[in-house]
């Protein structure tokens, strides 16, 4: 049976301010990429999403990213390349052991915004997340695995390094020919349609294709696929393309 | 034979900012008090000073506080009781993983600041503390100890939770009558001579008793003796401190 | 003609995070209580709050707060009071100076959430919040008035220096016989129906008098009632508050 | 007679980590850049340096920044142009009312680290910064200058615009031939030599040229010459500049 793995950005409120519909998503998805409190979440918000991801057996990410609550990690940040390494281990650590109160195991790291992005291509940002990732498997018997853009940099790092890797699609984004995303910037590059997404996942999902923006077929082959929490209408179409998946037959199960 | 444990607050620089001489006391005490990113100490600090205790050979502890980088978690903060036990948990979580990581591991608690004089006597903040770390002991097989002032309510609540206690006293600090410290505002409430505060503390270890500010005798029972760390002179006292302690023949070793 | 202020409020987004109906309610205040970045609010949400403030015509205060973004301002902190007062000092200063870029002008000091609270009674710190004020006027020719709880120490001390007073009333929160609020834990202290709401107020404004919550008449004279924005319905709230006022032929119009 | 003005990063210590002599250097330069609380730097400190700066006559400037303690405004960050606008006018006007508080004016804007070295070139960003120091001269009638590297594009757009402009020479730092300075990461860029140091910052005041890092003479027209405040041996360096600019028969005076 093909399966899938849906993910989504969850426990990004902080302090007093709320952001996205985790109870909802953690509904529908089956991976939640948990903020570890440097773009976003905080002690209290990581315990109550891992507490809530537990509850709904859904599995736990790290969504790390650089230290910038003001800009929610959205901007690149030249920083030294060995401070980031320490921040993201220092991030995983937290959520892990947070997750581990409330009976939730961290199975994977999904980087978040800027560093998301920065890491397909910057080398030396690229390793740091990877040594992170092997230094607490190494130390702690962990297995986490990363999860991002296929033919990331970061994710050839990672398989020299033997940790395991994820590929990730994008439910709402539309796609250049060459399998890349079609930048923000763009007009079209964000897709609304809840049907349109739906119908776009299961082809990439049972097809392993996708309709370029030209119009043309590009093959993507994707572990999880992401639909985004923090926008009006996410759970609209986390819905839509959970029913559609399981009307094509596939399986939603966690990846990682 | 006599044995005494020897800690210091250590890991209290911050981003460009140095505070400490970590490296000499490094070499002196037995057990080390690791800020966690909530009053000082950051990612890249938290790893060397794990590090540099690890190779040392010197026992980690876990210095939580109040989130107040600003004013170094030296005021009282009337936190919610769930937010503090979140981010104990938080910081524990990540002071955890760092040490491990560097290859030390974290033996015990020693809260800083004003959260340490404020659950001396505050039962919501201190059961907070206390639950935190019966949680990260429950949920991860850590065996965490608490390292407090000798009758607070803190370490009460922590033995009936089943967590380890440990007395603490200081080298350099005066005591009333009652085995409390005289307040900081009071005149001669620290004391700054060496061979002073060494022969104080070889006294406190093998009589279990302490010259009172009155001149009384009071009993006091420590299991580890703080030496600080942050003052001019700091290193010269704990050097003197040691070597009283090692020609009056007390064994130093950590407590946890 | 009887003249009222209506207040609340705003700016209390931050980063990425939104809080509350800026917009709407500054088409029905008066005055706009303005964030200044200790406890809500960024350099951008400044900006922008001040801007439309002066689009709308409203007058703008500083929501001064201890320096706690992931506390929201809301717990009590035994900060220094120097390091108070400067603190108060800087954020009137950064506001005054957004202000005066977006073509709005500072009028008045509102002290958010539990500082509010402490000066009521806690000297040193009032007294903190006063001197900043009279340093602020001074320094620059400003006549900063500052809004308080009638009978709080604050307004005392800040009439004794010359600082203009101005007492608030809250229109949704119930009162004690002796015109204290009831606490936020007892039942029945906030209120809830639009109507009831606008007609308390109506009541205070005309006839200086509320019902307190053992059903006796508590005289209370407010130059400025209070409408909370960061609550559901707060802007029908207002809304209604707004047109019973209206009804009664009582004249919105800012009081500092 | 001749004259040159000496600036140093002052006011960079934050909560309780110091950092730099600014007492010392307080009686050697004639410009203090003072950090505005992004990089370094709380309203204490602020309140305290532009005291000094006051008492010793030394004129004050805003050491703006990126919005990152932890990193001390040392890395690059790609934030939004108009965020960075506002950024630069909360900081501006902070400063201000704190400086106007204890006496002292604010004259001069000297952006501090990565944010210096990117407006060098990055359009959008120098463009933001002068926007910012134009709507604050525009509102309150101040005529801050902006000090920065000769060639800078940010000097280009001020001049532009109407702003005051001050170049920069660094009395320890090695130039290229074409008057740019070697980069730090290159051997021999950075000179630790008293007495050469100041020999070179006299041939440049004295006679407009310095000797280039492969032994040719280059042109160098400066305002200003930056004596750094946080490094060992910065109050000595201080020291023999003004000694030897004083023997040289160069008076210090202010530029702003």
């Amino acid at each position: 049976m093909t399966t899938v793995d849906l993910n989504a950005d969850m426990g990004e409120s902080f302090g007093s301010w709320k952001m996205g519909d985790d109870e909802s998503l953690l509904g529908i998805v089956t991976s939640a990429n948990v903020a570890c409190g440097f773009h976003a979440g905080d002690a209290v918000v990581m315990g109550r999403t891992c507490e809530a991801a537990a509850e709904h057996g859904v599995c736990v990410g790290a969504h790390v990213a650089y230290r910038d609550l003001a800009g929610f990690g959205r901007n690149f940040i030249d920083v030294d390349p060995g401070r980031l390494r320490d921040e993201v281990i220092y991030q995983l650590s937290a959520l892990r052991g947070v997750a581990a109160v409330h009976g939730a195991s961290v199975r994977y790291v999904k980087p978040h915004g800027a560093l998301y992005n920065t890491i397909v291509h910057h080398e030396a940002q690229a390793r740091a997340v990877v040594d992170a990732i092997v230094a607490v498997n190494s130390a702690t018997g962990a297995d986490l695995a990363i999860l991002g853009l296929p033919g990331a940099l970061v994710l050839d790092l990672a398989e020299q390094q033997g940790v395991r890797t994820l590929r990730e699609a994008f439910a709402d984004r539309a796609y250049n020919p060459d399998g890349t995303l079609v930048s923000r910037s763009q007009e079209g590059s964000v897709l609304h349609d809840p049907d349109e997404v739906a119908e776009r996942v299961v082809k990439l999902v049972t097809q392993g294709a996708v309709t370029a923006i030209d119009g043309t077929e590009v093959g993507i082959q994707a572990d999880s696929v992401c639909v985004h929490g923090d926008t009006p209408g996410a759970v609209a179409m986390a819905t839509a393309v959970r029913d559609c998946l399981a009307a094509a037959d596939v399986d939603l199960r966690a990846a990682a």
